[in-house]
């Protein structure tokens, strides 16, 4: 099924000077880590042990802002500015990564840390990607 | 294929009162509405007849903003209060009603409204769909 | 000093069937209260007592996010839409209740607490004064 | 007076590596600057002209988010992550200034668009001047 985000942009009455079905699943790739991101925030403030996981939770809380301005960022194609779409995929990468690395190292004993690790993998993928295709 | 909200679901560590499942669905749904309205408000801003698109532009940013935050408490389970996820549940089922009467107008000329349309009246189908189930 | 915002609000080319300054200061105060929230979250985070402070950090991240979707919908005026305007400072004044609520129970604690409960309290009133005004 | 930012900071329990009432003031500054770019997108959208300004509206969305999102990494200071924090500031000085080149190119006609412009070049020096001060 193809997502609203492909929908959406076949919809887009000018150029685009990438592909849209790789911008689309970058776009969607980024707004399941938001989602990840945010529900594992929470999920940490619900166990015993939050006390070990404060850092998960902070960098949860930054990826998922992060991740969510970067994908508004690239579902605007008016005006586009190549800086500032470069930056905010540099700066998503880095959050992707910074959180993918806490949340791994707590992977074992919290599974929602292990499925927001592989969604901060898979974003920070898609975000260097992306970057590439840019150039 | 579940999504990654569901599968942030299935690992929160403690009760929810509400179907995980039906949840999830009522969250991926907020968040296609969100990514719709921010699309469309850009692909209005790319019309020639932009000028008579302002108030669908508007409408857009409102209902993102509105559906990216519901999303967020929806998906927050920590120290639950029925009060503020109603009120935000109410207020984005006003926002998408909003939105999608405004897309809905222009839904013949432009296809990103068209979309945006379907996506807000689902939305707001979700939202009212959740509060019955939240009493 | 003007606020950025009343700044702003003066240049606003068409009318606005409120008082620019009054308005002015509820989004000052409703953004004042966004920025409390969110360092009220991350201090909690970094207390020793974080496992007592998680409902805490749950209302603060909520009330942050609602804020701040709030000061925006008021930073809006094409299209007007009071349905949409009512509805979100009615979630905002009930999340800041909440969050209010909860950080006064660890006010003598913890001062970060203090300071956000008085943010939320002067939050919720301004934003039920608003409403009043809007009718 | 001391803004909500600057109390806020006062009751963080733990050590900042950065000057507090520094600190405080580009928050600040960022935030205005989000705010100020929410109204400008706004202002333009009720200009007759707004087919004029589409490339500034799309600016100040883009630059609305991003200093939002730059305003909450900064207000957090568990776990920090000194190459999370750089990215974003990098990202919002580069956005900042592609807002504030568009915004100064309609300064002349539209005063919101003059007072974006300014906001958006104090943000963007405040964003320099803590890159240099982290290092």
């Amino acid at each position: 099924m193809a997502s609203v985000t492909m929908s959406m942009l076949e919809t887009y009455p000018k150029s685009i000077n990438l592909d849209r079905a790789k911008l689309a699943a970058v776009i969607d790739t980024i707004n399941a880590c938001a989602q990840a991101c945010t529900a594992c925030a929470d999920a940490c403030l619900s166990e015993d042990m939050v006390v070990e996981l404060t850092k998960c939770v902070r960098s949860d809380l930054d990826c998922a802002d992060i991740c969510t301005t970067t994908a508004r960022v690239l579902s605007r194609h008016t005006g586009y500015d190549a800086n500032v779409t470069r930056s905010m995929l540099e700066a998503c990468a880095i959050a992707c990564r910074s959180c993918g690395d806490e949340c791994a190292r707590h992977a074992d004993r919290h599974p929602h840390c292990r499925v927001c690790a592989e969604a901060c993998r898979d974003c920070e993928r898609a975000c260097q990607d992306l970057l590439a295709a840019i150039g």
